[in-house]
């Protein structure tokens, strides 16, 4: 078998941790498996050189951001391979270079295009633990690249891919994917499988555990992830191609905080109005999600969408220039978040939707907007709110332990 | 002008030195100069990399070290290349890879083989200024190594060569080579200029301005060095090749503490006996110097040489597995110092080494072990007797301010 393993910043912040990890994986290869190893940059050490590069520059090039920021990687992945020769394993870290990662050109935000399998290939075969830095890639210029937030998730799924893993396994600091955040809902149960649909639609609204774009690839490719505890042997959650198994309509519920309403208010009711906004601010890269355009008066009408929060400030100033141009005003709230129940099962079955509101409306929780897809429904609302409307959305699916 | 400009770790220590430095190409930049800059990593930061490596595993694979001590000179070059670009002027970071700066395969003490120049002219021909890790290097399993003690020098001057650079300084907080070290000898003087053989002899006796690697390396390339201080415009010291002009007999004066005498005392007086010592003591990488073997007596004979400090337990240890084959015992002294006087018109002098010896006694100094080369006379002296040694003989040699 040949098993890639994904281990976060966190689970390699320190030496005991290094060393936990370490034996951890050498655990697998003494059953005789291939093992291969993505590893993130310790702790806090990417804050740490952003910091400083911020002191330096603060609009430092994005070509030298990356250089800088790999170097991170680059350090756990040297040190694991210190701490697997020190228990007597044989080990080779290897960095985008090496491997090699091959990548867009988008500095900072760099895709992954094709990796070479030949190194890593030849380092397995003489029985080497490979150990692989996740985040980074090189480009056409063979320049550095990083690949952004879930970044070494992305590095994982794709060398399973790559590689035809038999195996891909991301660890972190919970022991899976849950029906809720634990500290925000105290019974929600962990779910032993999800689909990639549900994981993605998961990740997006706020699960925090895999990145979706280490999920759509994971579904693009079929490979099969695994998301489980660093810091124990408790099965995880299995995140896999929707089987034909009879699945509960609602697996999960999920919120997000980092989320801000913005209105333009009284612009033109004409043809376009909003394709022009939406353009202006696609222009800056910022994603929206959940427009709401009301039904016109007065030849003018208003348009609402929600941005992330890290976002607003940027949002705001472009929205202006918009308004400067065409008219209207801009209100916003930044106080709001979104709680949303997400279900593969969903899709086929009438009255989810109604009965999230008749909980939400039990616990007196206010419904701002309101956004579905095919798996998922998503209200907004006030973010004092949240704990509550969890729970009571949770209860209402009969999602938790008892 | 094509310049080569290397500055060590305290030249890059912080950002107000990264600063300092950044200006300091621009101008040579601004004079329309292409400028290529070699950084060794910011101030501590090798030791700390090392100390963390030593917690994880005192007898680290050294591959694995170069991997991680090859970031502190990434580190290094990527907040330049941001200093730079925060001060109007393009840049370009570049590390082993990316050059590339071909070695030798020995990890933390390759030899610099072949460095493609494509990138790096590709980047001054778009005028950017290039900034290039010192020290570094790959191999031809595109594994990192590193060059070693000196091994940012070595770098420098290696680029001037392949560039056929119009110059290469090399950026120290010395104002440049003295005829002794001013902190022992406080009239030594700043020579204007030094042979790349004396050179070679103050950097193995203790000179500390410029590691010999790189000296030999200027010389079999005829690289003219300037060695000066990032700190003033002060005029350097050139290090080139012996011209035909007059020279003083004697240039400068130089100790070395970091030495100790190892006698191994009644091995047999038949042949092969110090072949066999010294073959122990190569094949443990130790170097020796100042060898003095005593004449023949009942059939036993002295073997006295110096070791570096630093290698004295390991040549105790190696010198025991000799003495145990082969009969003698072991003494040693670790209080001991090497003072010479270096000058390339000694060779053609009488009677240098006797007035050497004549203000030595004059001092009261004694001597232990002598030995000698064409443009070299060195004493073994007791390391409290230093600096009494050194101004007595930098005096008799008229070589300081007055």
């Amino acid at each position: 078998m040949l098993i890639v393993k994904k281990f976060g910043g966190s689970s390699v912040a320190d030496k005991d941790r290094i060393f936990n990890v370490a034996r951890r994986c050498i655990e697998e290869y003494n059953k005789g498996n291939d093992v291969v190893v993505v590893l993130s940059a310790m702790g806090k050490t990417t804050d740490g050189l952003l910091k400083q590069a911020a002191e330096i520059n603060p609009n430092a090039p994005k070509r030298e951001l990356d250089m800088l920021l790999v170097t991170g990687e680059q350090m756990s992945v040297a040190y694991m391979a210190m701490a697997m020769a020190s228990l007597g394993v044989p080990a080779v870290s290897l960095n985008a270079f090496q491997v090699a990662m091959h990548t867009s050109s988008a500095y900072t935000n760099a895709r992954l295009k094709r990796i070479d399998t030949e190194r890593i290939r030849h380092e397995l075969d003489n029985r080497k633990i490979v150990i692989v830095t996740g985040f980074q890639g090189i480009n056409k210029y063979d320049d550095y690249t990083t690949l952004g937030r879930g970044g070494s998730d992305t590095t994982a799924v794709a060398l399973a891919a790559a590689l035809h893993a038999d195996a891909c396994e991301i660890f972190t600091d919970v022991e899976g994917v849950y029906t809720a955040d634990p500290r925000i809902v105290p019974n929600a149960k962990k779910m032993s499988e999800v689909t990639y649909d549900e994981m993605l639609e998961f990740a997006t609204w706020g699960a925090k555990v895999l990145h979706n774009r280490s999920v759509e690839m994971a579904k693009r490719y079929n490979v099969q992830l695994v998301v489980r505890s660093s810091l124990n042997y408790a099965e995880g959650t299995v995140v896999k191609e929707d089987t034909k198994m009879e699945r509960m309509i609602v697996s999960g519920v999920a919120a997000d905080k980092n989320t801000s309403r913005v209105s333009v208010i009284g612009v033109k009711d004409e043809p376009g109005t909003a394709f022009k906004l939406f353009n202006y601010l696609a222009k800056k890269n910022i994603n929206i999600d959940m427009i709401l355009q009301s039904v016109g008066r007065d030849g003018t009408k208003d348009i609402s969408f929600t941005v992330a929060s890290t976002n607003l400030h940027d949002t705001l100033d472009t929205v202006k220039e918009y308004t400067d141009n065409y008219g209207g005003h801009v209100e916003y709230e930044d106080d709001v978040a979104k709680v949303s129940i997400i279900g593969a099962g969903m899709a086929t079955n009438a009255g989810v939707a109604a009965k999230m509101f008749e909980a939400l409306y039990n616990a007196r929780v206010n419904i701002k907007m309101i956004s579905t897809s095919e798996i998922r429904v998503t209200v907004l609302i006030d973010e004092n709110d949240v704990t509550r409307a969890m729970r009571a959305v949770h209860d209402a699916f009969d999602l938790g332990d008892d």
